[in-house]
């Protein structure tokens, strides 16, 4: 069906300014409000899961008719628990603190102005993501906790789970008293909606991608609107030569293999040459076990014979598959180099004993997030305790690692006088 | 003279990489290393002033041969005394806090990991600015106080004053034993550098251009960087009922009159119908005699027949002049609704005695900035102690209103465990 472009973009304006007006409302309301709102759209969810558990049959009927792959499928796939844990994910963000409560900042000058630095809502944000259709409710949770408006643009192979989704939402918003323009749709998923949102200077005023490269490298490369880019991880766990063996064992096993779907899934494993003819063979054969696959640099393979020689471009490589680059390097300096070669500044971790190398690691690195002996895949919303995320920004403007509803505020200045005037 | 876009390029990527390098230096470096750099490049410019004030009478020669405006040149023009100012500024910022020795958060979670969000310079800026050739000093100060590294852009015609000024730069960080590549010129005003940096994603981390509407619109227009917009300040005072006359009337000749041409200044004045007849005819007399010209609305020019009308768009005009826009309004609601229609987000200022007004004036702004009681020209950086200012930001991300060295930093997450893996 062709659309005209200007009912898009007419579209496009009119949801903007509904939803700029939604987030004023949202940004006075009290905190508890926004909450309820948030625990009314969880119930919900909770009543219209037949609902949304069928639409999303309708999707997932259509994707095999169409001989999609099983890791897709299983992306797209809802089901009851599925439908619960999206409300039990709502009711935890209603449980965290609320991010526009917060004077960051307050001082007075020697002209006694009191400047003061509070929270507020970034306005209005579009969201464009792919196949997962709970992406849809976390997000607009996460815009509702912390005041924002939201423009939802999912994928069209879920183009019926996420209606079902938005109305149950909506329906939540309305027992609320809640704008229900605080959370849109547009009316199909052609292609032009995506194309009018990267072009909303002035209405849209953050567009966050979630999904995989091509994506994100499409918005990045077309938005005239500012991007929260949840890019690539491309994650080292670095065993130092002081590492517990045991330790290292545990936590490679559980940075790699827990989940080798998720961007905080290890990619590369780094072990220092002083401690790799002891432990690398060890490491490598609890991973075969669990079945993993090695690309290895030359050093590797003559401590452990047999695993497959790394190509160049491996170790550039998010394989987000139960396979793991593996180089031997010399020491913490090389180690660095390494990742600052080929990393992401995403997500590395450091393995050691020695807190004055896991210092030196710490500070060194420049990365979203750097750990001490913990495995990468906490590098997640939930486990730094934000209740949820939007997504894992590895950029270095506005927010860096997970994005939850503080990350989606701003701020902005009050100035108190007594009738100063500036000599 | 023609330059090979492939030379552009190759300069551009290899001074990038220069600057990252040397703002990894800065951000392990010592605080009170950044801060004697501040101080050696102060006295360089000092010591350089004939230097200084020389290379800029050949721009201003050169400009004057053109037939530039007055305008124009008076921002060109450095003295001694200008040049004195500029030292005494980076002296200003070497005495602020380090903005990157802040831990901005730190908490334990269940599981023991304990969390810790740290500042971080941002990395790379890239300064797109025009004629005054001051903010090259200003802007270079404020980036190695934030351990950022800047690739400085200033327009042809201060061409060679910002060659002298970074000569002086450049000595006061070898001086301090600061790397050199942290701020760096073009080596021709050629506008492809313009164009590259723009493009220069994944050199470059931010974009700040300073200047007119043009320039900021185009940089916007083309950038595929993340910028930091000082866009218009279209300001608003607001005189409600309850404020007082003689406040009013000082507040209001000072927010106009003091300085037009900064973005500061007030452009409209919104005053209540309730208190207009009695005080309107004042406040125009009082700028009348200061030389200011109006654009009035009917109800204003009721009251003070002989102004000007104004036709609607000069509503939405940064005057930047010696002109105030006049309106008429009936209330705080009706004064929201004026700025949220023609304002621009930067500042707004409310004078009344009545506290209940004042509040709801400053919860219900979104603009960067709301005032109560004072000038809107107190929005600068050094009036808000930041020591310097390298911009004042309008948008919604990252940061808003004045932009110090503080505003130039981001944050990473350091996390400290003892074997944590994720269940």
């Amino acid at each position: 069906m062709h659309i005209e472009q200007s009912a898009i973009s007419q579209w496009l304006s009119d949801a903007a300014h509904a939803a700029r007006a939604a987030s004023d409302v949202l940004a006075r309301m009290p905190g508890a409000q926004r909450d309820a709102g948030l625990r009314a759209a969880a119930a919900q969810l909770r009543a219209h899961c037949a609902e949304i558990v069928a639409a999303n049959a309708q999707d997932v009927t259509a994707f095999d008719a169409a001989g999609g792959s099983s890791a897709f499928r299983d992306r797209l796939l809802l089901t009851p628990d599925r439908v619960e844990a999206m409300a039990v994910g709502l009711e935890e963000i209603a449980d965290q603190p609320d991010p526009l409560a917060r004077v960051l900042a307050e001082w007075t000058r020697p002209n006694g102005l009191v400047m003061r630095r509070v929270a507020q809502p970034l306005g209005v944000i579009g969201m464009i993501y792919e196949s997962r259709p709970n992406v849809g409710a976390d997000a607009a949770g996460i815009c509702l906790k912390s005041g924002n408006a939201v423009i939802l643009r999912g994928g069209s192979d879920s183009r019926h789970s996420a209606r079902a989704i938005h109305a149950a939402f909506a329906a939540g918003l309305r027992d609320a008293g809640i704008p229900e323009a605080m959370v849109q749709i547009p009316p199909t998923t052609d292609r032009a909606y995506v194309a009018a949102m990267l072009a909303a200077s002035g209405l849209i005023d953050l567009i966050i991608p979630r999904g995989g490269r091509t994506l994100v490298e499409r918005v990045q490369a077309e938005a005239r609107v500012p991007v929260l880019a949840h890019a690539e991880g491309l994650c080292h766990t670095y065993i130092h030569a002081a590492a517990d063996a045991e330790m290292a064992r545990t936590i490679l096993a559980n940075a790699k293999m827990r989940r080798t779907g998720i961007c905080g899934s290890t990619e590369t494993l780094l072990i220092d040459a002083a401690i790799a003819p002891i432990l690398l063979p060890m490491l490598i054969e609890d991973l075969a076990q669990l079945g993993c696959a090695f690309r290895a640099d030359e050093a590797a393979r003559a401590i452990v014979p047999g695993l497959a020689a790394a190509a160049p471009e491996d170790f550039d490589t998010e394989w987000l598959a139960a396979i793991l680059s593996v180089a031997v390097v010399d020491g913490l300096e090389a180690a660095l180099a390494h990742i600052a070669r080929h990393g992401s500044s995403h997500t590395e971790a450091i393995v050691t004993e020695d807190a004055h190398a896991a210092t030196a690691f710490l500070n060194r690195s420049t990365s979203a997030v750097t750990m001490w002996n913990a495995s990468t895949q906490f590098c997640d919303g939930g486990e730094f305790g934000f209740g949820a995320e939007i997504g894992i920004a590895t950029g270095r403007v506005h927010a860096r690692g997970p994005v939850g509803a503080e990350q989606l505020t701003t701020y902005r200045y009050l100035v108190i006088g007594t009738g100063q005037v500036r000599p």
